[in-house]
């Protein structure tokens, strides 16, 4: 790095705040994405919004790339380094500031983990709902720039429908501040929702305000058995209407992913028996036993499930979500696959996935593929095993993602674009939509200084070289 | 209009789409907020999305400057014309193209009016939850670009939350399409969210993505009487817990508007007697009254509440939400005054009113002051009588406007800026946030040809007069 900007740097950023050492800065080369990151050129992590504000001015002046990083825990890429950049971490901003208690509101430091929100939350009798697997490490910032979803996005929506305030600095170093708690807020243009989503390509939050939820009260998990996909979306109908907001989860798992983790993988105990042709996990909150064994009735003489099981303690309830969780450990039973996180419209989640099986018989090299997602978010979790070798892995996602594009769904629901699906971005999205994202980015990072190259944004008359029609 | 303007417009636009008589232009010139609009030099009213994107290339290429309108009902001046400006009305792309019930997604043309959407939901079993007083002319367009709130806001959220996908036509003629019904999509930026509350200023809606949701069951009505507002976020705290999101409304009358509303103005029945220092309206769907009850009593033994009723029928209930409601005939009742929607943090609304009340009596031609206003969510509609002459109303919104400055608050929660605000947008707004609005705006709409003035951007070097500090 230029001598000038790492001495301006160094007279702004205090102690450990300015990592070198190249032990140090190899730990910040990429994240949860299994991609190999270079060697930043040195990590920023000031612990004020004043000190980030000045230091990417520095970056700014000396038209320096700056890639954010929360908790290193995104699975497209997203803050994984490429090319010479310095990261600029959020991990010194940690904690909570305030809980308004009336309000139902929560001001919180950017780097704070998931998991602190959520006990912070509790110790007030209040919850703050979204939730994702890797809650001990994913960060308040990491979740806003990537809007997570999660198990609950059924019921509370994904981050951005979560998010009352935000404190963010723009790519010149200008902080740009609405800490609030206005629920409603009408006034001119909503500006947070332009960074949320935008996966540190348009600005890094430092702050924000989070709206809590009263506590969703004593949860009973339920697990059917049932015929097939149709009859999952039938059953989530019923339970729709029986438990209106109190339904907080509804979870499906195709037979292939359920027999690889409950058979082959031995990941989670089985908890019915026999064959069937799908699986529906479904949490409901604050709810009679009694109502929730006649809907299940119901059901049964509907034809709709063929076997089921009321959790009738934690441990239970633990046993039947260890089957969903288990996606986690899926990835290293499984050998070398893609892992795809697809959206459709929710109603033909079901015909969307026998399609991908369909074209996947097709691809060579190809091996298994794992079905689960979000029943209700229409979000499948696609697993595809392979043969290890590039042209296989881009057959199969040239397959996958040309289905996506014929079916006007999303290539990423919930895990974003990052790295690793910005070459594809044109199979959800089209050129006129794609060129005003890049409009947006010019607007305010013209020198193309933060994330750049992760954002997918074609500048007018550039190289389209890495870039896959669809 | 320039004679090849028109030529351009009328090869385009085929029979009642394009309106010159000047009585039938003369209709479009304003809106519900009160002000004298210009009269349009024509309007514009295509069926389909295509002649509309056709017609705005016309408008852009003779640099004509576009209003949008869709019901006319917004109640700051965002539909009101100024200056030489043809309207896009959006009245005859009206109707519901189609519902998916397993999706719980309604796709519908910009123009339709709300109640129509309403009404097509139920028929399937389904609501649509976004409900305000003027549903039978608001459109879904207007709702959308106004961002519009209403009384369930404290369940459901705004516009913005029940959005799924939009179809947008820029300044320029470009179609920007994604109406795919997907719950969940980071493949890119979330590209709607710009246009949800840009109020005309980004593009023109013309077809829609609603998300509906199941069917919120009986609805429960209960008017409470409390001792003073703190009581109030005690009582919805505890219908919080207790209710959990079956509570659908909870909306606060203060005093002043009580008074006035049931004795003075005889606009509605007084459902309690006595004297309160403040009351609220509840709405809970789906509960049995045992539980509600049980709710009342408890608060009663706390000394939250003084007095209360449970209406017994609809027609009971009709007649408590009738003292609510009656804030539309206030505007008559009342004389001359100013309407604000103020918003700040919920916990603090009580406190702010007091404020906005000490400082109203310093201003010399204020008279009483009627508040009224939704509780969870921070939002007051404050009505400021007063003698009618121009500089007292200037006086009044700057000591009201000021204290919104100083709370932190927005000068409008659920109206929009319109042309009655934009002038106070800085006492909401810093300069940075006002400034990041012009670059949007211009990346979008370089010409500034939609909705020029309304939207309250700033251009750089640009003429602040008629712009107010705070």
């Amino acid at each position: 790095m230029n001598d000038d900007a790492l001495a301006a740097l160094s007279e702004i950023l205090g102690d450990g705040e300015l990592l070198l050492d190249e032990a140090d800065r190899a730990r910040y080369a990429s994240d949860g994405s299994g991609l190999k990151g270079d060697l930043p050129l040195a990590v920023l992590r000031p612990a004020t919004t004043e000190r980030l504000s000045q230091a990417m001015a520095v970056c700014a002046r000396f038209q320096i790339a700056m890639i954010t990083q929360g908790g290193r825990t995104g699975l497209s890429g997203g803050a994984c380094v490429a090319g010479p950049a310095v990261v600029l971490s959020t991990e010194r901003m940690q904690g909570v500031v305030e809980i308004d208690e009336d309000a139902m509101a929560m001001t919180v430091w950017a780097g704070t983990p998931l998991e602190r929100v959520h006990d912070a939350a509790r110790e007030k009798g209040l919850d703050f709902p979204v939730d994702i697997g890797a809650r001990g490490s994913a960060t308040v910032g990491g979740l806003i720039a990537t809007n997570a979803g999660g198990i609950r996005v059924l019921r509370h929506g994904m981050m951005r429908q979560n998010v009352l305030g935000l404190e963010v600095v723009l790519a010149d170093g200008r902080i740009l501040s609405r800490l609030g708690k206005l629920v409603k807020d009408n006034s001119g243009l909503d500006l947070k929702q332009i960074f949320i989503g935008s996966e540190g390509a348009l600005g890094v939050v430092t702050m924000a305000v989070l709206q809590l939820k009263p506590h969703a009260g004593k949860a009973m998990v339920v697990l059917l058995a049932l015929p097939d996909f149709p009859a999952a979306l039938s059953c989530l109908s019923r339970a729709r209407t029986m438990f209106g907001d109190r339904l907080t989860a509804f979870e499906g798992m195709w037979p292939d992913y359920w027999d690889f983790v409950c058979g082959e993988a031995r990941l989670a105990r089985r908890p019915v028996s026999g064959t069937h042709g799908f699986y529906v996990l479904v949490e409901i909150a604050d709810t009679d036993p009694a109502d929730i064994e006649n809907w299940f009735m119901a059901l049964s003489e509907e034809g709709l499930v063929e076997d089921g099981i009321l959790a009738q303690s934690i441990a239970e309830a633990r046993a039947l979500w260890a089957v969903r969780e288990a996606v986690g450990e899926v990835d290293e039973a499984l050998g070398p696959h893609i892992n795809f996180d697809l959206g459709v419209a929710s109603s033909r989640l079901g015909e969307f996935c026998e399609a991908c099986d369909r074209c996947l018989a097709d691809v060579d090299g190809a091996g298994r593929a794992l079905k689960v997602g979000h029943v209700g978010d229409g979000n499948v979790h696609l697993l595809v095993a392979h043969d290890g070798r590039t042209e296989t892995i881009h057959d199969i996602e040239r397959a996958i993602y040309g289905l996506v594009a014929e079916w006007g769904g999303a290539i990423t629901a919930e895990h974003g674009i990052g790295r690793l699906k910005r070459a594809w971005l044109s199979c959800s999205r089209s050129s006129e939509e794609i060129a005003l994202m890049g409009l947006l980015k010019q607007a305010l990072d013209p020198a193309g200084l933060l994330n750049p190259g992760i954002y997918p944004v074609p500048e007018p008359g550039a190289d389209e070289t890495g870039r896959h029609a669809c």
